[in-house]
């Protein structure tokens, strides 16, 4: 895992694309692997996720949402209970139709999403009122075979993710549920990855099969002018189940029973890519600093071989120290390693996305101090070593709010407020997301999408179309506007761009 | 939820088989699923496994592993690379070979174990010494298509597990860690799990398939009399680096390099089913008290139509009082449902193994104290409020201890050390386990496996044969003895039986 000899040698600004690559596979975030579409998540990219898993767990623990674990498989006829919801996946779904050297009567998938294995459980473990709410979550990894535009934590054919799945008895608790979770994901963004979100309704063609109607949380990757789906909290109504038979009672005794309203919502590791792309530079990685696995990286400063083996000696004391003091307060490694030069650990840990680099020469150990740079901006700064713990908590939460508050500015900058179709034309050809009025018609957002899809010299499509990234919650009204795209009244904004 | 109208119909000494499959799911540890052998697993299941995964997780990290996530899936060539492994599972493999409507060109094998998915990886990640050890976890399920004898939580298609994989300069190095893992496994089922296991090193035949040497932890389940392996750490030799490439330089510059000598380990949520088989009684599941999703339930007692009103208020208060202390040092539960008998919740938490009652009645509160039952025992004792905490915390270990006791002492009683195949044969028939000195030889260990195989009336297979569980490291010497089966010279005692 040494021998990490080059920087990147692509910019951000140049080749978006093959900077990326180059950020989380010499970031040691993900490796590719034999399989086009699946990626091996490495520690340090496992530790993010883990974070998220943590926080996340604790958030719906305080909702009474209990963690299961449900099969992987699921067959046929159960798979295409539900329709809309077997159409949408059906393109992409795994089969497995052969286990040692026995070919399957019957063909097993593997799950692209969990309602149709999970709800034939909520019908029998769901009899009275008394049994609602039901709410339960899995953390997994999911199947969708995807046949082109994998890339690594964004679209894979394998990706983890948690799913949770409610079942309430009315419509109304449901709905609040959708939103408190949707809350808690623009929460995992913003508190965890320092990255911005938009909060809104997917539009009736965006929708996911066999819901109701879909909330998600979208992002802005500035290096491509794409927008991204972040997470999405569906309301399924009593869509599944009817067609899966989950239904209570309504009164003790009485014949009358009705089928319960339910809901699931999933986020996936594109989390952790999306934070990547928004934060990382031309040097490489730059982590959130409070999902980093290492925080604070230590470098013993100015040794050289003329130093005396005294003067070395108390170096290392007083580094030690140093890393007692702060392993209280963060997660810290001291790179003591004699085989390489100073100046090769600071690339190292750079292009690795450590947060804060903490140097320490023979100077800072005269003055108690050492010197505190930052990954982002690579600010430094000299800081006493008394209460060293408590100052790097401090510049780690500074960073976090910088980070942030940068990435927001960038997004803010990059959403357009148009009202002529000529204006959508440009702000796309400049990257930008939109902000229109419009009419809400399934028909006309294909018609967006076929008149902004482009095409090459061979017919060949080089960018899918815009379509509606979601219709925002904080909109401001288009009372008395007209559709962007076909000039029938608009119902309100929403949020156009190309995506992922 | 509620309705759980029946308490077990199937005793645990007629009809063994039965009981447990009424334990688990009555319990609400486990669901039977539409696919054979694939089984959900419900929240008071998945948290004895949170447990376990937690209490693992600290112990490798101050080992120095590292967590990641390496794909599911594994293309057929690469899965064929080491040829004693893939002879030890392809009978079990699940082939994926279409997805949505194309047929691959090359199916790809759900993972059964992922050594031949992580070592390409290490092949590209260990260079030079400087990269060793390389220590990596993960947790996930795997797939193995079993034919016959699935058993929730013991034998499925689908099981969760952790799997670790270890890589060393040095084969001392990777021994010294083959037994560190072999001790934490043992320590999983004495200290969180309350279920005693021998350790000892796999016979030839039952060695992992590309292992130079398997050891493993062997518990044993009175109510069948067959033991089972309860986790396994395999010494790989350099046998999968060889076959991966995975090598360094052993000096700096030079030509020579190593082959690097590997560990692969596993333990699964059979665990938990040990746990199950061993404990539970005839009045349901008995959960191990360190797991237990809920140790205390409280359940106010005494309350009739005739109480007082103000009365019940004041019992709900005491009883909220005791809550309020209890949730800082335990996972508390109070039963305050008014729509069913106190009869009924006795029986409701009983069923399902929650390890501690606390009974509040008016007397009770009179007094100060409240009346804590444990549900291993049965036995009852009047306690007082104050630092009702701290004597629920002693209670559950206590109970822990005793549990564990009682589990050593049955075991240990059902452990016949034999000196003639007769005594051997006899020993069998009485579900105990054996220790015989035994020639450690293949051909011998196959011969007392058929000559212990039961048939039935038509020739088909009621009881397979007894083999060797494993050659424990504590065992007396067989010094001049001979083997119990073939009469030539006994290389050690072998523990024999019967199996799951």
């Amino acid at each position: 895992m040494t021998k990490q000899k080059f920087g990147l040698t692509a910019k951000k600004e140049e080749d978006f694309s093959e900077w990326y690559v180059q950020v989380i596979t010499k970031g040691e975030m993900i490796d590719y692997y034999e399989i086009k579409g699946c990626y091996v998540m490495r520690p340090q990219g496992q530790f993010v996720w883990k974070c998220i898993q943590k926080w996340f767990t604790e958030k719906i623990e305080e909702l009474g949402v209990q963690e299961c674990y449900f099969p992987m498989l699921v067959p046929k006829s159960t798979l295409e209970k539900e329709k809309n919801h077997v159409e949408n996946f059906s393109p992409e779904v795994a089969w497995i139709t052969k286990c040692g050297n026995e070919v399957l009567g019957d063909p097993v998938a593997v799950r692209p999403t969990s309602e149709t294995i999970i709800y034939p459980s909520f019908s029998k473990w769901i009899r009275s009122h008394r049994d609602l709410p039901l709410k339960i979550n899995q953390w997994c990894s999911v199947l969708r075979w995807e046949l082109h535009g994998t890339l690594p934590f964004i679209r894979g054919k394998e990706f983890l993710w948690q799913e949770g799945h409610t079942a309430f008895l009315t419509k109304e608790e449901s709905d609040v549920e959708v939103f408190a979770i949707l809350d808690l994901y623009s929460r995992i963004y913003s508190e965890l990855l320092a990255v911005p979100v938009i909060k809104g309704r997917k539009s009736e063609s965006e929708k996911f099969g066999g819901a109701d109607y879909t909330t998600s949380i979208e992002a802005f990757i500035p290096g491509s002018g794409r927008g991204i789906q972040a997470g999405t909290s569906h309301s399924l109504g009593q869509n599944f189940s009817k067609m899966f038979d989950i239904k209570v009672d309504t009164e003790e005794g009485s014949e009358n029973s009705s089928f319960v309203y339910q809901n699931s919502w999933g986020l996936t590791t594109r989390s952790i890519g999306i934070a990547i792309m928004i934060h990382s530079d031309n040097l490489g990685l730059v982590l959130p600093p409070r999902v980093a696995m290492i925080q604070v990286v230590v470098i013993p400063c100015g040794i050289t071989a003329s130093s005396s083996e005294e003067d070395v000696e108390s170096l290392r004391t007083y580094i030690s120290k140093i890393h007692a003091q702060l392993k209280n307060f963060v997660r810290v490694h001291v790179d003591d390693r004699n085989n390489v030069t100073v100046g090769f650990k600071f690339n190292h840990w750079e292009i690795r996305g450590v947060p804060l680099r903490l140097e320490v020469g023979f100077k800072d150990m005269a003055n108690s101090e050492a010197c505190l740079v930052r990954r982002d901006t690579r600010a430094k700064k000299q800081v006493s070593v008394e209460d060293i713990g408590q100052t790097v908590m401090e510049e780690i939460d500074t960073m976090h709010n910088d980070m942030l508050s940068r990435a927001t500015t960038e997004r803010d900058r990059r959403i357009s407020y148009v009202r002529s179709f000529e204006e959508f034309m440009s702000s796309l050809e400049n990257k930008k997301m939109i902000m229109a009025p419009w009419c809400g018609v399934d028909k006309c957002e294909a018609n967006i999408k076929s008149k902004t899809t482009k095409f090459g010299p061979n017919g060949n499509v080089v960018s899918t179309g815009a379509k509606t990234l979601c219709i925002p919650y904080e909109a401001k009204s288009c009372n008395g506007m007209e559709c962007i795209n076909c000039n029938q009244k608009a119902i309100h904004y929403a949020l156009f761009g190309r995506s992922y």
